[in-house]
């Protein structure tokens, strides 16, 4: 087995991320976009790990994300990981416990606090995050608003996992906190199933995911109906209708980004690292 | 400033390193080598992280060294950093103590034990590093027998800065250690200066270093006339004779790998990462 702690894991799995191409509308090792480019993530993952090794300690998790994120936002480009992050947290707590499977991430999740509600909207600080207006009776909550918002959150007393269940119709990385990880735990098994070099099974898997449902980031960005037609695209090409190059290519070039999509293949590259995927 | 670690810094410049492309010869973000491929540089450099991290605390420098190896080589491919890390080690050490300059280099060096040395041995046993066969009555010493030398080192009294004198004619890495680390520190104000992204610079002082010398590593896997010749194409590249681009896929093909001077561009991104370059 390997000798990486769990920390060094994540960060792996975040940099293996980004290196797995085709992947799709992403950053990945054969693609940038303008100002967004492959070593703005490479910096962002150095950069998130004293974060991840306060995840696998003691710290409150919500303290572990915001000082992950602190740290990734230590490079020009603004946002590279923070979905990717919020996945990995709760994953490397609960490898860290010993329970690295659904029932483990779910007693994490549970666990968790107003104190870590307040940490995370403290994390909105450091990076602009895209988010969809929370609706009218919910502005007060608006995570832009950062820690202007905690008087407010005490007031209703809402726990990270609250706040996440609420988002779960919207956001593909709140979902999985809601759901138990289920594609997380999923995608970690195809890419252990899959024989070739990681990054080539990172970009499988990313597409398979992004077949199997439309990215949350791309509706957020753009819209659901753009969303809905990459998925469809994805899925010729998954098919072997198309050439996920080309996809590729087209993706870069139309602004359509399943950055939610790439934060499960993230947080799935974790899981396997954890269950002996070796590089 | 940035808020990295010296350590962070250090191994942020390990992966901007294999990021740079082209490099002629070398895995870059744009090329493999049949078994070394760009994951298992990523992997390499986070696994060096926990000894990068006691380079810059208070563990004897060869320890600092023997674990980062031992981390490094926590992949399938054998050794991608052990040059690069016998550079950076003391200049972390040298960063962390507040004078990341030649002169604080060198009193690093100079302060380096023998037991300093029994360490740069064992992290022999993690991997296969290419070396020369020692002279005749040297045969003892070789690096090759790992911790099996270690009755000859000490019965000799060699620190691990002897070493590095005794193998500076024939060790580009060496000859940094005997020489204050002015080809490092050269370089770095090269890519600091520089105006493109990071990964760019790095690529322009890759050919600007090998134009400069010829590379030991390619002394030692070929012969010395293979390496004066990569240093004349080099020459003509920087010159803008003939494409960088051709002469990486030429490189490739031909298994001429400079990988002295990717060792020697790792260690002055750290430098320049250290003294304000930014992602």
């Amino acid at each position: 087995m390997s000798r990486r702690s769990h920390a060094q894991h994540a960060e792996l799995a975040l940099l293996l991320e980004v290196t797995g191409t085709p992947k799709p509308g992403n950053v990945d090792r054969q693609r940038d976009h303008d100002d967004l480019r492959f070593e703005h993530f490479v910096a962002g993952a150095v950069g998130s790990a004293p974060g991840l090794r306060l995840a696998a300690g003691n710290a409150s998790l919500g303290l572990a994300f915001e000082r992950g994120v602190f740290g990734m936002a230590d490079q020009t480009a603004g946002n590279t990981q923070f979905g990717a992050l919020l996945l990995l947290v709760p994953l490397v707590r609960a490898a860290s416990r010993g329970s690295l499977d659904r029932e483990g991430v779910e007693r994490v999740v549970e666990s968790t606090t107003v104190a870590d509600a307040c940490e995370f909207y403290r994390a909105f600080e450091h990076v602009d995050v895209a988010v969809s207006d929370p609706p009218g009776d919910l502005a007060a909550l608006d995570v832009r608003r950062g820690s202007e918002a905690i008087p407010a959150l005490r007031g209703r007393g809402l726990t990270l996992s609250d706040l996440m269940a609420e988002s779960r119709e919207v956001d593909g990385v709140a979902e999985e906190w809601a759901a138990g990880f289920p594609r997380t735990f999923e995608a970690a098994e195809w890419i252990l199933d899959d024989e070739r070099p990681v990054p080539d099974r990172a970009a499988r898997a990313f597409l398979r995911l992004l077949a199997d449902r439309p990215d949350t980031f791309v509706e957020k960005q753009r819209d659901a109906a753009t969303a809905r037609e990459a998925t469809e695209r994805a899925r010729a090409a998954l098919a072997g209708e198309t050439d996920p190059e080309e996809l590729a290519e087209a993706f870069v070039a139309e602004g359509v980004n399943p950055g939610t999509t790439a934060d499960l293949i993230a947080a799935a590259l974790y899981v396997a690292l954890e269950r002996g995927l070796a590089v």
